[in-house]
């Protein structure tokens, strides 16, 4: 097998895309505890001193957007322009509309019920947009993600932990990391590269300071037990030389930028839908979420070690147009016959994702940051592996 | 072999998010018209009645901003406020800040120069981000893109055209197309399902008159010569039953927000970094035309008929981080191979890439609508095939 390098990156809570990703969702977080029913979708453009907030919300809730903004960024840890952005003092601009009645009708009376008189109840919500979503699932690590990714974020995770514990007192809440794993065919073996930029406060020696701790406080920590050669990796920290200027200030933020860091860290294809600030009646959110839990499922019930499953939507309708089962020869059984299983175990109309995976709850906030899969927390339902036996009942297995 | 169903989306020039590229590529070629040395991040939010443009500039140059905003939304046909957006009277608020001089510092003067006294010329250069770049060729089609992006685009610029010329008068700028193909392993053999959403004027019968109309001008057109099988394929036109409101009025649209529609519609994997309002030092979009460009390069040589191309990049540092070349199984000679003859024959670092693609230009424009890639433009110079020899010579073919 060939040996190859491939490389995934990770963002901590403080970088601008992903603060605007957190405002979108604690927007939606609050609607949707007021009314599960509600309609949002919410994008935030963030930039020097400014947090612009747009989009189509319909809902009989109430949020106070301009406090749940501030609450947010303060939380991040923006809380003085000496770090380059306060959420007590900055602005906050709101212009959001309802949602176009249009849409409306499309996903409250679906094509199968409004056009061909279909009866059953989950289908009559439609799809809130068109689009294709991936799921994948593999082997390389206990949760079933790919490895760099997996890494990176815990970087990521550990930068913000020591920023906020006081380990590493001047650091600042922007950060990136990045990590490149050589792959040996699919199999992770060898750490390669691991690099880490973080924001930091005024006169903080890069050399004899900061590269000396973020190797001991937030990397070397993260390197035990990964089953992979860490010996050699090559550290490269802050290798513009300064990141004093970071947060909004550094960096015009928008929701829906970091997509392949929210999903699989390139290692598997990406349909192109964001995610934070949608209500689950958008497919792009519930239908990526619902292609997690097909792959890993599939993963987990051991018919094959490496999983990709597409689907795509028509906007207004309930069935899928689409479905795709890939396994890249990791397969124990034929494609063929652990994707008609797929379709019988698994309902992939909106209606019925938004009930298996009881979507219609405020749990949206924390996937904003450090990815939305492979994390082990009771209400990231797609991340359960309880349809292993019904899979393996459909094949007879 | 496997059959299976493969879906990729399009939509077209007036979808708002696209709107929101081609708004931030119009003030970037304004800016490298002026000074081809521009740094240029900008990133555009555009709602109901307005324009938020926010980003680091640094440059010599002077753009007008608010009409090249309002030149742009003109153009695309948002012309009056009875199609829901006015490009003549909406608002246009500006927030830009210069570029970071810490980033700078690592774009002007990289690690390789800094840090470790380098005097090569292009290793002055560092990257302008961190992050991870895809590039990808297929045999699908002649221009050798994957067959249901392809198709995708082209229902969505003859959507565009249909409205423009008049042929079918009531259309609306804003759109969406989907293509679902079934795939016999990795060959397209049979055309699935179409669907296409447009904007449409008040009053216009669905079934009557807009299907219809998609069907002979917009659809069929389209559907000879794919070397696919096209009859008996479902269409699907405006599933939601009504689509007047549109543009920025039904969805707010943001830069950077189809990236998979810029790139290979989900075929290959994707980096995550966007494309539109950012200059070439910026190798989230440098990076990835230079992929394209390997990639393409390697089917063209026959090195293989399928083939995906990742680089990444550390901020700061002119020599990437990583390569990895994957050829599916469809390669003609080791993939290692070709990986070789691929870092002999490219140089891969920002300043090489600028050079040798020929990048300080005003071309972006015309790269923010309907696929940056797979377009036989004489602008768009990753899409020659002129390192075929080069390949061939360094493989001693
Ligand atoms: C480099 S910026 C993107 C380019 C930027 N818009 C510009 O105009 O140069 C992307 C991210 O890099 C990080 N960053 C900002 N300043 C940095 C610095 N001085 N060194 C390393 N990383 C930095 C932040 O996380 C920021 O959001
Ligand atoms: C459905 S909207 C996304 C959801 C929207 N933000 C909401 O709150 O419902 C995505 C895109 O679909 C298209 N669209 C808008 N209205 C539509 C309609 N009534 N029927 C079909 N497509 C529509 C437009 O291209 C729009 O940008």
């Amino acid at each position: 097998m060939s040996r190859r390098l491939f490389t995934s990156e990770s963002v901590t809570e403080g970088h601008p895309d992903k603060i605007a990703d957190q405002i979108s969702d604690s927007i939606l977080d609050a609607l949707l505890k007021e009314d599960p029913k509600s309609r949002v979708a919410v994008e935030t453009l963030i930039t020097t001193g400014q947090v612009h907030v747009a989009g189509e919300v319909t809902t009989k809730g109430y949020a106070d957007i301009p406090t749940i903004v501030r609450d947010r960024v303060l939380e991040i840890g923006y809380d003085s322009s000496k770090k380059g952005f306060d959420g007590a003092s900055c602005g906050v601009s709101i212009s959001i509309g309802s949602q176009s009645p249009d849409i409306a009708q499309g996903v409250d009376d679906a094509y199968e019920a409004r056009v061909e008189g279909d009866e059953d109840e989950l289908d009559r919500q439609g799809a809130g947009d068109q689009g294709l979503m991936f799921g994948y699932a593999c082997d390389d690590t206990p949760e079933l993600m790919p490895l760099p990714i997996t890494l990176a974020h815990r970087l990521s995770k550990r930068l913000s932990e020591v920023r906020k514990n006081g380990t590493i007192p001047y650091l600042r809440p922007d950060g990136k990391t990045q990590v490149t794993i050589e792959y040996d065919g699919d199999r992770p073996v060898r750490l390669d590269t691991v690099v880490v930029s973080s924001q930091h406060a005024a006169d903080i020696d890069l050399e004899s300071l900061l590269a000396p701790d973020i190797r001991e406080y937030v990397v070397e920590p993260e390197l035990a037990n990964l089953g992979i050669e860490t010996e050699g990796y090559r550290l490269l920290v802050n290798p513009t030389g300064r990141f004093e200027i970071g947060g909004p200030m550094g960096d015009a933020g928008l929701t829906g930028r970091k997509i392949i860091i929210d999903t699989y860290g390139g290692m598997a294809r990406h349909g192109g839908g964001a995610f934070s600030g949608k209500d689950p009646s958008k497919v792009d959110r519930s239908a990526a979420y619902a292609m997690r839990w097909v792959a890993k499922n599939i993963v987990a019930a051991g018919l094959a070690r490496r999983c990709e499953v597409q689907v795509a939507y028509a906007i207004g309708k309930a069935e899928p147009v689409g479905l795709f089962v890939e396994t890249f020869g990791t397969e124990t059984l034929p494609v063929e016959k652990i994707q008609t299983a797929v379709t019988e175990v698994f309902d992939l109309r909106p209606a019925a994702i938004i009930r298996d995976l009881d979507l219609l709850r405020p749990i949206y906030t924390a996937t904003a940051a450090y990815g939305h899969f492979g994390r082990d927390l009771p209400d990231f339902t797609w991340e359960r592996t309880d349809r292993v036996d019904a899979l393996k009942a459909a094949l007879g297995r």
